[in-house]
């Protein structure tokens, strides 16, 4: 019987990561490629190869620890997650995933047990999106397109700021493609960033997918006018169809789309009244729309029931209406085979577990449409994520690393 | 039996002035103390030259032409509106009262009538606010603080350039004040700037007052949380509340606040969401509000039940609220004399005229607490103003300044 990961070399490691870009409130700053990120990459990968690893870093930064199988060309398990954070943002998003991989490839290594797979940790460059988004993971699927680094999220100068500090180039992020048929499957260990876990008293998530996510900005025109000299009753103030929709938005994904088992978000993020002054009558208000399922035909719905109720609410103040695309991703359903291996090992260790849904995108998105890729959650207290009082408990850090271990194995075909 | 103006020339005077600083769309671009504002000045001062009239400038920039009584030491009745305009305003808020009342003095001294006044006709600097507001008139009242030079709301850097061009010392602003018992009162021929007399196709409107004006800067705080992974049921989202405030408030004002002949009015002009992202729950929404009212009582009445309001749109959502006042001015009544001698003036004439109140500031609000201050309206197309849209009927006008004529005569006791 194989026995339990090393909970405390484990959670030194814990520490000493959470040390790299310390912010001092608990929380750490390492947006990608920040000296801290880097500091952080360098400290992993040392170690790695202390636990008798062989370590490499491909040429889009992506820095790994593996664990060979004696068979040569036996394909690869990835286990991994990312060690880049948000600006200021929590201890356990991302590092806990690359840790227990860590933890899981020094357990194994120490066990002796045969492996059919090369069992790789991975550490992704840039999950968090200061950058570009699941920029390491992307370019190993060989989805990253030269068009996304012309225009990343994060602005041209801090991804060219970025690379330099790496020493990492733009042909290497587009070389860095692996081939699917050299991949056994992709499990990570995140927290769940949400409420629910910790809210039901559930020590392990296993998640069938990774929700879609649409945005659009929405612009009602209205007429802009003086704030004193235009009587109440005659105004066309595009302020009252964004305040409308905002209100009725929120009413309808409450009322419709809220079943536990698959939910749907909206969110307005953003809105902005223009001339924006205090004596002039907005005359144009313009909204940032996102909406998440986890299934494309709610998606769908969703869509379709949002748009007509901003039309709705720009025809009931005499508003015209303008949409405009602002991107998004599909749903990405995860590996029912990597499912079946996560409720095995939670099983195996007579912990309680239960599906859900991830309402945060992941590197799973990347690999799932290559390889069989799994994901285990641990509850988060209060469900609060980015921030420095993002927590879970030690206990659930411990057993989801148990049950990533196991998972693997299981995934792995050893019995 | 006083012979009527000369319309012929008042409109030549029109066209050219509407010359200077002409953006190509109708409308005018005179900022003041901008380039195009100092040529209009020296333009009128020439032209009211040539009509035998004396001209000063006065320390605060102030332009004058004067029509002088054969008394020395009578009082002065001041005739008067503002060369300058908002960026890309039009080309008869402001002019039309200036050169209106340059054809009244031509008029007059035409007329050879006795005056037991003497007739200042003046063009005041900076009515529009795109440096302090209603500075030339607050100037002479004496009014002007070294205060409100310090932290103009054009910016400082602005003021300073503008002085500079004009040859204006913030000293000269400080010295320009004149003593109101050498003054006989004001009188104003302005557009409405509203929709009321054109809609109900009256060619005169007296003003009873200027609407006080109150605003403030309303924060609501929620909890700024990740728009994926956050149930819907569990968001503390700012924007709830700030939208329901900006529907209510609006309703509130409609129903309780609309009378006719006394119309309050609510406007939230801006609203900005923090962090302000797509995929972020807004944790902080902060709005400008504001309301006028022509009285003190209402305008009191109106703050209690629009921060109430506030109040309860935030408990609605569980969000917390914070209050900034942001400053305002009281309601401003003018002269029952003037008023009377408006409408004796255009009973004369047999122009049907209304009451009503002025949602718009102007430089009344200065002169009024000094010497008895009357402003005659004429009507709006579609009430738009500050607009180069805006426009209004050449026999509006020309009737306009017919009642400015007789009114004058009244309010100076010439029978």
């Amino acid at each position: 019987m194989l026995s339990l990961i090393n909970a405390e070399r484990f959670r030194e490691d814990f520490d000493m990561l959470a040390r790299i870009g310390a912010t001092g409130d608990g929380g750490v700053h390492r947006p990608c490629w920040s000296p801290a990120h880097l500091e952080a990459q360098r400290w992993w990968l040392a170690r790695a190869a202390e636990a008798g690893l062989l370590t490499r870093t491909d040429s889009a930064g992506n820095c790994s620890a593996i664990l060979p199988s004696s068979i040569s060309d036996a394909p690869t398990l990835l286990l991994g997650s990312h060690t880049d954070s948000v600006p200021n943002g929590g201890r356990f998003d991302g590092a806990l995933g690359v840790l227990a991989a860590l933890e899981v490839a020094r357990t194994l290594k120490e066990s002796g047990i045969y492996l059919p797979v090369h069992i790789e940790v991975i550490d992704f460059v840039d999950e968090e999106g200061t950058l570009v988004g699941i920029l390491g993971s992307k370019a190993l699927a060989g989805t990253l397109t030269a068009e996304e680094l012309r225009t990343p999220r994060g602005g041209r100068a801090a991804l060219e700021a970025g690379l330099a500090r790496a020493g990492v180039t733009e042909a290497g992020l587009l070389a860095a493609r692996r081939d699917p048929a050299s991949l056994a499957g992709y499990l990570e260990l995140h927290i769940e960033q949400g409420p629910n876990l910790a809210r039901r008293g559930i020590p392990i998530g296993i998640v069938r997918g990774i929700v879609g996510i649409r945005s659009f900005r929405l612009t009602y025109h209205g007429q802009a006018n003086h704030a004193g000299t235009t009587p109440m009753a005659q105004r066309v103030d595009a302020a009252l169809g964004a305040a409308a929709f905002v209100l009725t938005a929120r009413e309808l994904v409450l009322r419709d789309f809220s079943q536990e088992d698959a939910p749907c978000t909206v969110n307005i993020g953003q809105m902005r009244l223009e001339p924006g002054a205090f004596n002039v009558i907005p005359g144009k208000a313009e909204l940032a729309l996102e909406f998440r399922a986890p299934e494309s035909e709610q998606l769908n719905r969703l869509e379709k029931m949002l748009l007509s109720l901003a039309e709705v609410t720009a025809r009931q103040f005499g508003l015209k209406l303008t949409v405009e695309d602002a991107g998004g991703c599909a749903p990405t359903p995860l590996s029912a085979r990597a499912q079946a291996a996560c409720a095995a090992a939670a099983d195996s260790l007579a912990l309680a577990h239960t599906t859900l849904y991830s309402g945060a995108g992941h590197d799973a998105m990347s690999l799932a449409p290559l390889t069989p890729a799994g994901m285990i959650f641990i509850p988060s207290r209060d469900g609060i994520s980015h921030s420095p009082r993002e927590y879970s408990e030690w206990d659930d850090c411990v057993n989801g690393t148990n049950v990533l271990l196991r998972a693997a194995l299981n995934l792995a075909g050893v019995s």
